[in-house]
């Protein structure tokens, strides 16, 4: 069970984290507005948690113009895209020990 | 996306919670020491995320003495076997999606 839940990272354990990884692995890129509606969160709530994702650098920002309005894009990063997959594996082996 | 994140738990985000109903749920009781080197983690953390789990009456205290010892142990109440498979289904909704 310590191997199982070790495996688990504690930088996806909120669920709206969770949330946003899973729309940038389906998606390439999206932007602020698209991930508010996708996930129906709070400005406050989506921001803190975008930052911290940034922090640990599975999440990257692409600021661009669109016509002279600032645009801003969210991708997920080769490392964010790796950390995801192990964590995804890890609820697999959570489940299987379940089942 | 936002079904599958609202159909998970915000009771069992943290890993610790998680690792606490998965032994709860293969082991019918289990006393605090034995929770803590299962799941190798700190009274405290450990400490405070059962008081969070009685809160929310997935998690059962039951209190008896083997000998004169006073003995504690943990047992996963119906309503928390419950949601548990609820959020464990969750979780296999968001992995489906992915894959």
């Amino acid at each position: 069970m310590k191997t199982i839940i070790n495996a688990l990272n504690k930088a996806f354990e909120s669920r709206v984290r969770l949330g946003i990884m899973s729309a940038l692995i389906v998606n390439d890129t999206l932007d602020f507005n698209n991930l508010k509606e996708y996930l129906e969160v709070t400005d406050g709530n989506l921001a803190s948690h975008l930052k911290a994702l940034e922090k640990e650098e599975y999440v990257a920002v692409k600021k661009s113009f669109i016509g002279r309005k600032p645009n801003t894009q969210y991708v997920i990063t080769q490392q964010g895209k790796q950390a995801f997959e192990e964590h995804i594996s890890a609820l697999e082996d959570l489940i299987r020990s379940q089942r």
